[in-house]
């Protein structure tokens, strides 16, 4: 890997360049020697030159010549003359193992090993300068510590090494002296291995996230936007996690689709009639497929008809969960909806689990279980970012997030919400009314100030004001529809158990004027076995804003799309 | 729950009703008793009616009145007027449960317990009647048997028990008489939850694939289109999986893009322009916005220029990976290929890690880590459905796949597999010469014959042949790119070490003509410490092919689109 820092070598590797076989990946059949290391705990770049020898065994991919001893002995000939083997993958050293744990890193202190990463800042003093390096598994630094007589000391002097350079430092861990850190590294050598021009945006002092929003291409590398990375991950992750281990399928809903049974929703149009690329963007209109009448012709287009980007999996997901019990999609989900505010994005990622004989019980139920597993899991495995985000965006964020781990989520029906709202000794700027949605002030009042800050389930709302798949209750006013209500946020997870009778159903359809036709296969499966079966959505940058107290929902998201704007 | 199966009843849950308490799903903090529970590894339905009290605990949600006295006591009055608390969320049991282990279900002979699914068969001899049962959860039914005595047998007997019927059965464990299973389930009772309308296309005798694709919507209700969702949904999790535990960050690039610097493959353009609905397919020319010259006016569209669907994720995944360390990607990608074969797919799910610090050899030893990986998963874990794929869909598949991970996997250069090529007593129908790609013909021939079945990467190509970002090699005429090739797919996974050396990737756009104005914050990558980095795309469907021998790609994700094809 080295060989790259050094453009005059040549690209392949040698046995004295490896910078990556720093901890090691257990793959399926470890050698006996692999394994020994690995029990070891301690697959560490050993840097003193009586090694080299050894330290070829552990190099990420071997790079024999055909010639080479270590070749592959098959009866092929082919393979005998021509392949050789693709190296082991190890994991690489981050800066988060060096560091974490109990100790913070006390148990490594004697060790020799080498880091990469990107200089977060430089400071020298008379006879000793600190480099603070960031690799971006976690949010602090390794402190680097390094004396005049260290190799590679010339570029440091030399000016070279500054702010949001790459360089690779070896050294040893030693206990440090100062209180902001358990250990440093005591650096040996520094190989820079990437110079950074001195226009570089990201400086120590702070920018706005506005401005940093022009640069969504290295905002990632600020203390704020690597935090929300790594938590939007954990998330996502601990989201499969759940569903996983509940026995639940992932299934891919479709992204484009020219079903009729999206509903009217504001929807992107997806599109090869009109015939742009990036090279022309001069367009003429005349080059559109027309009928006769001056109508745009559809049949030409891709798929023979018009297309849009989805809005929701949720009516797909139905099909799978009729079949599989239980599914969740996660995938991306579209509105060409014209609001420019901090909560809405053009482009978003939705969660929408589907469970099969279930009712609205079952459902609320798994949308709590859900996120309380969820938020659990990024306190435990977060604890550094959280603290971050607790200290310098959302003072109290982790209490708060605490308590929906800990706290029982409470219910209430819709009907007791309006009665609450009501009873409210508060002025609200819109009206409360039974029959009325409830607005964001109403939502924030119930779960932040009526129930103290506990995630709260509001139920069985009107149907006038909920969509046409939801089940009719049977006072047959309202719908076994849910919305949970959580602090800052409002609502976060809607759902609903599904109209399952198929005569119910069509009613609705008629009663709605929706054209029947269209919802063939919806309703099919309320034909061939039809079960009670209810699910929910969940818009995941709103957990990532919540797990996070990140006001604008374009700062959780890594390139996010609104109007006017879907640059990188 | 089972207030659903009938109608006549209030749809709240009444103590007696539940259907869904199973197994528990042990969350944050569960109470001593439901922990004793899951310690006893036996949470199931207790049938006799003596068991009635104490079974109301274990609803999965509870539906207390306000009044009732579980009420959560709080200080607030609002909250002990209104609220009540929601239930636990409690994983199904399901039949993959039941039979699955060791014992194929033997350990549970005996147990009272309750199924929910759809009949795939019913045979009626003398005196008893075999009804299986399958909830999706494994390829296998659960057989049910049933004599005249048992609760429900009237619907039975009546005929409305018909294939396709949703059904819920109570039950006891026993022994099997028949040889395909080790266990039955003697039923009690059984509960008609949905009819099935007898056009139900989804019969026992079997259907043709090409007629499933018209019923997208049933299809999943197929023993070959649950084995694919199941092993889907495992390859899936398998890759989280594998990339997380190697310190990997899930990014999601964006699906909508503005960027001119996607290239000018085949792209559906994004767009609100053209006024149409799902409700108004007739879309008059003149409602398109153009400027005074007759160009389409693109300032008017919701981005304020030409926006596409993607069709990588990888340059997006370099901002992240130069600011993480390593990344990868897991989303839709698009092409608008007029391209009706059983390969292609105009959405289809990509899977792109990105290594930093990493050359071409960390990023093969990647990809044959990652591969090895979720192909070992899935047969560990989807054991049942691999035999079914082995026995109907492609003889030998475990075998070929057992090979994969556990041999090692070959790498020769693109000049070595020409030459290799040349050599081979073998006519291709495509002209093998340095300087041209390899074609399906020849991937197959070095993977399949040359190499005897064994993955081959193919490494160095002409640059000519490649992409603009992929790293010159010193030789000044190949690059640094891979491409993996498997039996019978070709080729599965495509990669290169990326150009990191700011004036070589500037003369490379200029070389090509490409804008360098376009890639401003590509460049700025090389700008701003820039570090060698590697990383590889796979097309996920061509996995999920790969892993169970399914030839035609549209029979792999839910809802294939393609040229004229984007139904439900």
């Amino acid at each position: 890997m080295a060989a790259a820092f050094l453009p005059a070598t040549s690209l392949r590797l040698t046995p004295f360049s490896t910078l990556r076989f720093l901890s090691f990946f257990p793959i399926s059949n470890p050698s006996p020697y692999s394994l020994h290391r690995s029990l070891r705990r301690l697959p560490l770049l050993q840097v003193s030159p009586a090694n080299a020898r050894r330290r070829c065994c552990f190099c990420t991919a071997t790079s024999q010549s055909p010639s080479s001893g270590d070749g592959v002995k098959v009866e092929n000939n082919h393979e005998h003359r021509f392949g050789s083997k693709v190296g082991e993958f190890r994991k690489k050293l981050r800066i988060a193992e060096v560091k974490g744990g109990g100790d913070e890193g006390l148990g490594r202190v004697g060790q020799s090993l080498s880091v990469t990463g990107w200089v977060r800042t430089l400071r020298s003093q008379s006879s000793v300068t600190f480099i603070e390096i960031n690799d971006g598994s976690c949010l602090s630094n390794l402190q680097c510590v390094m004396n005049p007589d260290a190799e590679g000391y010339d570029q440091v002097e030399g000016g070279s090494v500054l702010t949001g350079a790459s360089v690779s430092v070896q050294g040893t861990i030693v206990a440090s002296q100062g209180t902001k850190q358990k250990v440093e590294l005591k650096v040996h050598k520094i190989i820079l291995v990437g110079k950074c021009d001195s226009s570089y945006p990201i400086q120590k002092k702070r920018v706005s996230r506005e401005f940093l929003r022009t640069k969504s291409h290295l905002r990632p590398r600020t203390n704020t936007f690597g935090a929300v990375a790594r938590v939007r991950n954990t998330l996502a992750y601990a989201t499969h996690k759940f569903f996983q281990e509940s026995g639940f399928v992932w299934v891919a809903s479709p992204i484009i689709t020219a079903s009729d049974c999206e509903g009217a929703g504001e929807q992107f149009c997806v599109t090869t009639l009109i015939p742009s690329s990036h090279e022309t963007a001069d367009t003429s209109i005349d080059a559109i497929p027309k009928t006769k009448g001056g109508l745009v012709d559809w049949s030409q287009d891709f798929f023979g008809k018009p297309a849009f980007l989805t809005v929701s999996g949720q009516l797909n997901g139905e099909t799978y969960a009729t079949a599989l019990s239980d599914i969740y999609t996660f995938g991306p989900t579209f509105r060409a909806e014209n609001s420019n505010t901090s909560r809405h994005l053009a482009e978003f990622w939705m969660i929408e689990p589907e469970l099969a004989f279930a009712d609205l019980d079952d459902d609320m139920a798994c949308a709590t279980a859900y996120l309380q597993y969820v938020v659990k899991y990024v306190l435990e495995n977060c604890k550094e970012d959280m603290e971050f985000f607790d200290t310098w965006i959302e003072k109290g964020i982790i209490h708060r997030l605490s308590d929906v781990v800990e706290k029982e989520f409470l219910q209430l029906s819709y009907t007791d919400a309006i009665e609450l709202l009501l009873k409210a000794n508060k002025k609200f700027d819109f009206p409360v009314k039974w029959g009325l949605d409830l607005q964001s002030e109403h939502e924030r009042y119930i779960t932040e100030e009526a129930f103290g800050g506990r995630p709260v389930i509001i139920r069985d709302y009107p149907k006038e004001i909920k969509a046409f798949y939801m089940r009719e209750n049977d006072d047959g006013k309202t719908v076994a529809a849910m919305d949970m209500l959580v602090p800052r946020i409002g609502e976060l997870i809607g759902g609903s158990q599904r109209e399952e009778r198929l005569e119910v159903l069509e009613a609705r359809l008629d009663e709605l004027k929706l054209d029947k036709e269209s919802y063939w296969w919806y309703l099919d499966l309320r034909r061939y076995g039809s079960v009670p079966h209810a699910g929910f959505g969940l818009g995941f940058e709103r957990l990532v804003q919540f797990a996070t107290g990140i006001d604008n929902i374009r700062d959780v998201i890594p390139f996010p799309r609104s109007p006017g704007s879907a640059d990188f």
